[in-house]
């Protein structure tokens, strides 16, 4: 029973590289949206507990926030995301603008099982959330994606997307020039037999049947558009507000378009619901992917998924990733808790360390004769 | 600058461990008593942003509660400890009823620069704030310390305590006979020349100059005593409150003292001082430590440490372990977060394991002539 082991998982970056190496990007991208498909098919809000995230935002060292993303799956664990978001990462610190760890704790015992990047499963859990809901809302014959920011996260907007729409086109944005002019490169990896074609904001808006807008504006900036002629089936992934204040799309846009968010109570607070009143916005995406039938109109109708981002989408790539990381047997294993042998004494190793003096001449079998202590030998000896 | 590190520093229990016994127990626990003191006396709220922790209790698996408890030190970093109260740990797991951890990261960026033991370092810091609470508010002149609940944490509070008052009796109880009875063995590594007598609690209440209360009573259970005759200057560090309804002491008792919580606020929803109306409540640490002769009178009245737990202490015990770790070179370095190269392709990774095939024969010549690749190239042949 992991309760009682008291070592913690380690899954480093190169473990995550070696699962993907093995697995294939496809294969994992499939995995994914399928696995979070029946994630929200079957979510019951009693079984898993998610509280809006919370945390600290600020202008120094450099703007940015650091957030946790808890979320409470009933009776087995709690997973947390720690996530920063600071726009100048990558032109200062050549760092992507997301640094995120994910930690799942046993509520047995509380004891951190394990601790896992969150800089790749969230680039790519977003991606896959995105193809999720654009599955049911988008129109299926869509041809044309358009891309405006064109950053870490838009690598996997196209991907996941790529995974469910057969696009002939790509058209993208982004204010950064470098930025977009590296795009085609950044993405040729994904070997799709697509047109890639680099568009301003609104001839991308008048193009596109799908829209994923992921930037970085500064708040207030947006809306990246304003009042323009769309296709009568657009579908908008709206990936980039996450901030209060940060906003993307029109309102004019979002008030006659079907808005679906992750989680209303939070993308009223950082989304592009904060553009809204309550009666203006759309069900869930619970709702939505639990009842299709109901909201399968919707593929000919203006249409946004307000992605702010959910737990529950972490554990579900966590999970996935733990689970590939056992079947391939990696990852480090390391005591950090420090548990003493004497679960009423965090002196305990002290002690013993004064009984047993290893500058003394203890032979093996001596200490295997001390039962007791064994555990604290081996420690020591190491 | 740490910012740039992209490796996470991973303080083992064993490192813990080897720190304790290159420096000491009592060497650390004065530094910890002193440093507190200092963090206390120069305490900014503006500086150093305090929120009341949150988290997720329940009864299953395990009656218990996960939380979070995060300090934002402004323009420097984010420390977040993670603290498992499990009350069946000890018997059912062989673990402590506290497991814990601290992660710390950089607002530079968002990195998690290191994650350390909290178990071990919980202890030790709560032993730390009732000695420092204790040093200003209890009677200098004490002689006889009551412990109440004998488990892990009343280890650590004789031992703070101990540092700073000259005891000549220790008298103790906890309602768990085998807890009772291996408690005199647990604290003889302290080597403190003290008389150590079993009593009840009405006798301990009526006998000692300050009690410290431990206990993992459940919600409704208390007060451990009820109105019982005590010296005039009897100071109590309630410690166990920490949980919704759970308290240790007589609301009678709490009226008639000063009442000093770590974090009012915190305190009035989890700490002795629910049983206690906002005008009953005293000056909170930060007030009392910063202007010790105002508040000097009481240490010939009765007065209570109210400790519910400050993520403030938790910096300054980490800051004390990395200090130390830094200086004896301890500790695991491990890349965790899944930084591509270039920060706005995450699958970057992916791109440059198709360029180039390490099955075909690339020699480190050429390797190290792709200096774009060195550092993948690196990974992989790892």
């Amino acid at each position: 029973m992991s309760s009682l082991n008291k070592k913690t998982l380690i899954l480093a970056a190169s473990d995550i590289e070696k699962i993907i190496n093995e697995i294939g990007i496809n294969e994992i991208m499939d995995q994914l949206i399928d696995n979070m498909t029946h994630e929200f098919k079957n979510y019951d809000p009693q079984k898993k507990i998610i509280p809006i995230r919370s945390g600290f935002n600020y202008k120094k060292p450099e703007l940015g926030l650091i957030e946790w993303m808890p979320l409470h799956h009933y009776g087995e664990k709690v997973v947390v995301k720690m996530v920063g978001y600071h726009p100048s990462n990558p032109e200062k610190f050549g760092l992507p603008t997301i640094v995120s760890t994910i930690s799942n704790y046993d509520t047995h015992t509380g004891h951190l099982n394990s601790l896992i990047d969150g800089v790749f499963l969230t680039a790519l859990r977003t991606g896959a959330a995105s193809a999720v809901v654009s599955q049911l809302l988008a129109n299926p014959q869509s041809t044309v994606l358009g891309l405006i920011g064109c950053g870490a996260q838009s690598i996997t907007q196209l991907h996941a997307l790529s995974r469910i729409f057969d696009f002939e086109k790509v058209v993208y944005y982004d204010t950064d020039e470098p930025t977009c002019q590296s795009f085609v490169d950044r993405v040729s990896m994904l070997e799709l037999e697509v047109e890639y074609k680099k568009m301003s904001i609104d001839e991308i808006v008048q193009e596109a049947d799908i829209i994923c807008t992921a930037t970085s504006l500064n708040i207030g900036e947006g809306p990246l558009f304003h009042h323009l002629e769309t296709k009568e089936h657009l579908h908008i992934n709206a990936i980039g507000a996450d901030f209060p204040g940060k906003t993307e799309l029109p309102v004019g846009f979002l008030k006659k378009s079907f808005v679906c968010p992750d989680f209303p109570e939070q993308a009223m607070i950082e989304g592009e619901c904060q553009q809204l009143l309550k009666d203006d916005i759309g069900a869930d995406v619970f709702e939505c992917i639990q009842n299709p039938t109901e909201y399968q109109y919707l593929q000919n109708q203006p249409t946004v998924f307000d992605s702010t981002g959910l737990s529950l989408e972490d554990l579900v790539v966590m999970d996935l990733f733990l689970k590939h990381a056992e079947e391939m047997g990696l990852g480090q294993m390391i005591e950090i808790e420090n548990i003493s042998l004497d679960a009423k004494n965090p002196y305990d190793f002290i002690k013993k360390g004064r009984e047993i003096n290893i500058e003394q001449a203890i032979t093996l079998e001596e200490m295997n004769g001390q039962a007791l202590h064994k555990n604290f030998v081996k420690r020591t000896l190491e």
